[in-house]
């Protein structure tokens, strides 16, 4: 089949089943996604359970869908943040991410030069992260009936036999890590929305987590790991709080902030610790072992900037508390209303 | 938490990660869809792989965005359909359907009790195909990103190690069998688009298939199997025609049609085989075995009208063909535009 012309747009067609629909997909999904079982056209893959398991072995299975705008800001687009996030989800689990399903709902009139570079942006980073992407769907609707692109990403990852995290495991003296500076994305699509009169190189920290997990897995032990995304570090921190039935104690000075991020923080009266990342985790790790998984973190490209941030309390069960430079404390509350709708 | 007032609406806060969303979830969608892996709240399920395999059986992964219009149509819904799009994606390679995700993207202002409506008719669809939706994302965009709510759903399943189903199976002398009438969805949804002076009482096909598959593996071996979702059978056996390197020969006249649907056709000169189902399979089968397969699957409710409708030939590679009742020949080619935009 023929490739698409350069100036071609997206049309009804493209979403239809029929001839057009097979086309898009055959020389532009099929052709950068490269794998075997894509490229047999089902509607399902077929994934062979024999290269995953061991006995005890779980699935990890998680979904997002994805609405950003714009659809490309400095550091990242919506292909590369529908790779990421769904890869972060899966290994928040300690998952080993294996395979993706890629699902687009596209506007009517959308240049193909733009889905050709998400396309490419997401097979790009689907290697970084070491997963395929083995399936998936297309649908087209009329001008005004979606704003140009959503992108819904599902994936499946392996929990080894001898891995359980989760915010029920968090105990009283536990560390809180930070994998590095937070809410560059948030900041950075702030200011690719031109809603800011500053110019700046700030850039979305949007990126797998992955191999950043597995580093620290062989560092030590973790409780319980969680990408901070939508609500920021507060959101995390107050649903492992409520979650474990513990209090949480942050230092508000050993945060990681990229100045710039504090200095749009300042001017806009937002709280960084509300911003969206997509390229950082918290983890709850055992005082004991806070040290080697700092260590770890900080010599992998995804974590230099790593830092224990706080600790977790037996007092105010649910509570998140942060401590400011002086000594006083502030309640930091769960997120109640969107700070900045399509953030993600 | 309180369940939300009845006549509330979906506002951005619903979307924002924060409180307003997690309300949103564990009164709504975790209260409906009951099962322990979503009350984890988590971003991604753990789902124990010992419950699943045999060694040699595989897993099917599918994934499908849903943007019907209107939400709510006679036969069922947004919500029915996403839940048996993916079902019944996963059951054409002869799977076992298991686990489903679930991701909403809403628009600003959408009634909650539309919501509620289409969440309930998720959680009957899958307890009735035996699946259990366990993990699921939430995004709210603004009046006019998005035409009301899109769904996307993901489902996994187990192929058993002795299933081996696919297009590339299908040999010449095979019988093609349709479970029932043909284009009921796609004519059910334009008799609810009010495009139709017509009255009528059409209803969409929309049902899980994964039952009957069940019944005429049972029965004999089957090719290749394929729901006639988007393309109708069209689609479908030109895909399957074209996988296989062979023709394919339907009988005009042995293909089951509604009534109301034969009138809406020829009233609009459309043609019901590419018109869209959302609750039929074309089946493929050797013919040694078809007078079993097609006798167990009139004994299920649903494949009470399947019939035989074609054959598959060695001549003719890659093109499906429909004999009238008086011996003519017709080229039915792939369809190549959209006869109707937001079907599924």
């Amino acid at each position: 089949m023929t490739v698409l012309a350069k100036d071609a747009i997206i049309t009804l067609a493209h979403g239809s089943g029929g001839q057009a629909m097979q086309q898009l997909i055959e020389t532009h999904f099929v052709a950068a996604f490269d794998n075997s079982e894509l490229a047999l056209m089902e509607d399902q893959a077929q994934l062979p359970l024999a290269e995953l398991t061991l006995a005890g072995d779980r699935l990890s299975f998680a979904t997002d869908s994805f609405v950003v705008d714009p659809l490309e800001f400095p550091g990242g687009d919506i292909g590369k943040l529908a790779v990421c996030g769904t890869v972060n989800d899966v290994a928040m689990a300690g998952a080993i991410p294996k395979y993706l399903s890629c699902s687009f709902i596209i506007e009517e009139g959308l240049a193909l030069a733009t889905l050709e570079r998400i396309v490419q942006s997401m097979a790009v980073t689907a290697r970084q992260a070491g997963v395929r992407i083995v399936t998936g769907d297309t649908k087209v609707v009329h001008k005004g009936a979606c704003d140009k692109l959503f992108i819904n990403t599902s994936g499946i990852g392996i929990v080894p036999v001898d891995r359980q995290l989760g915010a029920r495991f968090i105990q009283s003296g536990d560390k809180v890590i930070v994998s590095g500076t937070v809410g560059d994305h948030g900041a950075a699509i702030l200011q690719a929305r031109g809603e800011l009169a500053l110019s700046g190189t700030l850039e979305s920290d949007c990126q797998p987590l992955n191999g950043l997990v597995e580093a620290m897995l062989a560092a030590g032990s973790v409780r319980a790991l969680r990408d901070a995304t939508r609500g920021g570090v507060a959101a995390v921190a107050n649903e492992m709080a409520s979650s474990a039935g513990v209090g949480i104690t942050l230092a508000e000075s050993a945060i990681p902030l990229h100045p710039q991020v504090r200095g749009v923080s300042e001017i806009l009266g937002l709280d960084p610790l509300l911003m969206a990342n997509e390229g950082k985790l918290i983890a709850v790790v055992p005082a004991q072992h806070s040290e080697a998984v700092l260590a770890a973190m900080r010599a992998h490209p995804s974590g230099a900037e790593a830092a224990i941030i706080g600790e977790v309390t037996n007092g105010s069960a649910g509570q998140v508390k942060v401590s400011g430079p002086f000594g006083g404390e502030r309640l930091l509350p769960m997120p109640v209303g969107e700070q900045l709708p399509r953030i993600c």
